[in-house]
């Protein structure tokens, strides 16, 4: 992490790492390869500690723009649970990591796909292209396991994991994370973020409201600016109890967050919301026919929208804020944004 | 009703009336308007018996074909709540009924659109142009007052209330019912099914997996077979413990039943399932911010989506039994299916 | 239309009028009511000068928050395009609207309902009831007739039409319209955007980037800021030829723009998009089996998705500045925003 | 395949094949991997013959029951395309394969994730765990090329593919196909059904109306009949030329078909169409910025839907026609249907 912090969004508190770990029992692990021409690897979002298939948890997703090979949604839509971690990594990896997941859970569950039902991978992706030689196949099941066997409350920002080849407005991107306290009732609620942020066009890019977009096109002009290829993954958790159709609601809102750094969801950006919710766990095999269930009374999801909207703002910043340079594939370079405007590391609101 | 009963479908058993009413607390309300040219009127579905508006049901919707303009769906669908009785008539009534659902809810709760929200009506259609002449606008608030207050756990079906012009098969349409009892866990829950039946070809028409089509086509061979434009509404009532996601799964059923009876969901059929459950009542002003819930495991599910299939095919075929010939505007008529063929009376699986 | 103009958004030029109406052929009317506690009325956007049921226009709609009562969606989605005129009015008023408008289709093509199939009337609400007095049920449907008739590619904005009883960021909102040139292979398409703007709270307020919310909410410390239950309707044409799936690509995309002024799409604010295209007719009565279509090619889109946003962030601000104080039911006072912050009117960007 | 044919479904006449494959240039390849507890396979229907990377056709997909792990989906519905050939397999197989098509398609055209996008693999699966061992992770990529090497217009049913380890209402299932001809205006076309089949339980079985499950439920009495854990995937392909939004249309009515088999979309079955037409190619590098299209007028769909839904049926009846017995892993056996009931294959309708 950088000494310098992005600028703060919104009037919401932050937990106290400003980070989707202030949500009790998240978890972030990364594999990070980089060797000259590839620069990529694995991110995994560790929903709790324990069996994820035999303890999910709610959730949801939300598809601002479909551009992308997002693996695992079809289920948890239908369902409205996750029963893997969420990986993210780079688009032609989708299939060695979704593997490993299974693998990984048939490990700690043998009756899977036995006596049990089969086990519903998450992955979700971003192009790398630019940075890393895709084609090079890098990402083999043991990065997905590495990066689940570290996952951590404390974590790396910025160009590793999934994260290390991503590019965001012209400028390096990769993984960023914030949170938000929204107190209800006298009640405190964490809900945080993490993206894999890898969209945008340097022209655009607003920074806490500021349209720094053409000084920041005119500090990059040299750098290629190809049509939008990029995406943007949001990962949001809460231990608010809501439920797959609230969680979906909620989602929703990070879209705000990401149209406010610029975005208008460009044609070629896959950008997808997957939401859940630490407050509830639903067994595998039920034993009882009905289960209790708390759930936050709509109205006041208000709040939790201001704090989707504003963590997913403030992890976008995160992420080109922690970034650092880096050359990859054909000599291809993105220079970190506090490399390209040093000055602007002071910004505050 | 008529004596003779429609084949039995499915291994569940029916509740005590074999109708929706068989949930606890749901009553069937008609206005019928049968005045040479204009045969139409209004059939009411009503949820519980006290004020809906500040105890809304979880309910869930599913369009199988969208040809058709049913008001409502939108919000309950974003909010998994249904706040109105759910209102049916024909296609050019639903503002009019619409209308009335809102100052029937004003009445009771004067504070709607002033200190709390506005009011959702929920208003399905069939197309009854065959027999009833649209252009009189005939249907008046006054019909959809008559329905709700006349609302009752006994009821009539075939060509009343919203059914009166309906056609099915090319004979005649109308309001079915029918209603299965699945037993979970040593607890039976009851599904009801009302359909709105006026969809479907005669040489489809499929009665308990016999396909009786060619043979209606031809007893019914000097009767107008315009192109389809008709729909089958279906509203579906438990009072299993399913939220708004599990009500949707369950909706989604009612075209397994509907298919059975021979319609592939035709171009321009509006067909349409609106479903809620009254296990739980969700207070427009909670005042705590959390609400328990108790809902179904999901492996549960699958006896009620049995239960919903075999509920709506029952409900189409009583639609057919319980019908009369009507003689509707410029001589148009649509025979009973009894009348057509007395000999099927006696049909049994 | 006041002297001063809002700020510039986005680097697309706009049309000649900066207005919807610059899509060649779209005209709006509008029909005010303003009497004391009733402050409410019907805008009308009329796609083109036709018969829109006999030569339907390619629609789509994007919901981005359902808590509203929009009606006519299902259809419009279902078989991808528009066939009526798309009525904006209040909340209570949808059902007259409706009915008017199906009124309106028959007097035009006496057939439908009878040979043809019946017609299906958009109508989309927010919900005035802080200024009108909804309980009155003002709106009738002549109301809607004259809005048709007086449509014209020349219009008022502010508080008139559907827009005299809106509110918006604690301040008057209503009616606003912006357009944006998008010019692709030398050929200039045109997508102009008009909303109706009753959402968002004060300090949320953000224009043109600068978070002017926390100054707004200052000055207009004394009017009531109840929980967000506000709306807001964009509807965008396009001259552009693209089909329905297109549309809604770029209907989504309004999202950000909207998400620029500072909402977050609230919970109770039913936030809905509808986008058509004037670019090809579709026959109610097909002759031939086949049509002959031109569509974009699907990367082209994003300078459309540029346009959406940008035409829809102007849109709202125009109904902002072309707003005027109204006082409503109860002493009910919306001031307009130039007369808050008349400072406010000389910011460029 | 067997010699007996499974009776033919509705009225309307199949193609000279009645396969898929009727549908002009659509051709089928399988790998079998049957050695012991290994039971599984792959399966490709090839859209057309050339690079469908740089020549895409119309695509869409329905979800009728979201509980699989189907890959590919969401670029198919936002884009309208689809871009790669469709892989049936096992579902811990889906990353495996999804990887092979992705190298596949770089082999084809490097440039892929360089100089142009990547690649959106669609990947299909249901579990055939009971027979086959998944937990050996026997698909490897090479069975994939190998399926896509093989394909051709003329292919195996049955056991053979993906459909190797599937079981179908108690008995062995796998591979059917089917097809239609509709004739529109003196012009005829062709759609065609293949399904994995892999759902249903015995007591729900219904051969062309007959409702023989009690009878089959008998005859396989001693057979497992675990809860439903199985899945149907149905590929239609057409040569009418219709857009992404009717083939969604088109892909509705294959649960019709599932319907009359028996089926009501069980929860624990992963039940999802994808449909394709082979009339339009559309170029990844469009040159100009509009295309030109034909597609069907909307109310000519209706044949279509009656030649989905029917082609569908009977694909799966080809499918039970056409199985061989199977023993699996931990000495499981599946018996063909004709070997349960051989007195059923000379049943016609």
């Amino acid at each position: 992490m950088t000494a310098a912090k992005a600028p703060m969004i919104g009037d919401l508190p932050a937990g106290q790492r400003n980070a989707i770990s202030d949500v009790q029992g998240v978890t972030i692990g990364h594999a990070t390869i980089a060797e000259g021409a590839v620069q990529t690897g694995v991110t995994i979002v560790m929903p709790h500690a324990g069996n994820l298939f035999l303890e999910k948890l709610p959730a949801a997703a939300c598809v601002l723009n479909g551009f992308g090979k997002t693996a695992g949604l079809m289920q948890l839509i239908e369902l409205g649970t996750i029963e893997s971690p969420i990986a993210l990594t780079n688009t032609f990896a989708v299939g060695t990591v979704a593997t490993a997941l299974v693998r990984r859970a048939l490990a700690a569950t043998p009756e899977i796909g036995r006596t049990m039902s089969t086990v519903n991978p998450v992955v979700a992706e971003c192009n790398d292209g630019y940075l890393n030689d895709l084609s090079a196949f890098a990402v083999a099941e043991i990065h997905c396991e590495t990066a689940c066997a570290t996952a951590s409350a404390e974590f790396a920002r910025g160009a590793v994991g999934a994260g290390r080849g991503m590019s965001c407005f012209g400028v390096k991107g990769g993984i960023g994370t914030a949170s938000r306290v929204a107190t209800l009732d006298g009640m405190p609620y964490t809900l945080g973020a993490l993206v894999l942020a890898n969209f945008g066009r340097a022209p655009q890019f607003t920074l806490a409201g500021r349209r720094l977009g053409p000084a920041l096109a005119a500090r990059t002009a040299g750098a290629p600016a190809p049509e939008e290829r990029g995406s943007i993954i949001v990962v949001l958790a809460t231990d608010a109890p809501v439920d797959s159709r609230q969680l979906r609601r909620i989602a929703m809102r990070a879209g705000a967050g990401i149209a406010r750094t610029g975005s208008n969801f460009g044609h070629g950006s896959g950008d997808v919301v997957i939401a859940f919710s630490t407050a509830e766990r639903i067994a595998e095999r039920a034993v009882a026919a009905l289960r209790v269930r708390h759930v936050l009374a709509e109205p006041r999801l208000e709040r939790l929208f201001d704090a989707a909207a504003d963590a997913t703002e403030q992890a976008i910043l995160d992420a080109l804020w922690s970034a650092v340079t880096v050359e990859g594939r054909d000599g291809h370079v993105r220079r970190a944004l506090l490399d390209v405007a040093p000055d602007w590391a002071s910004l505050a609101r």
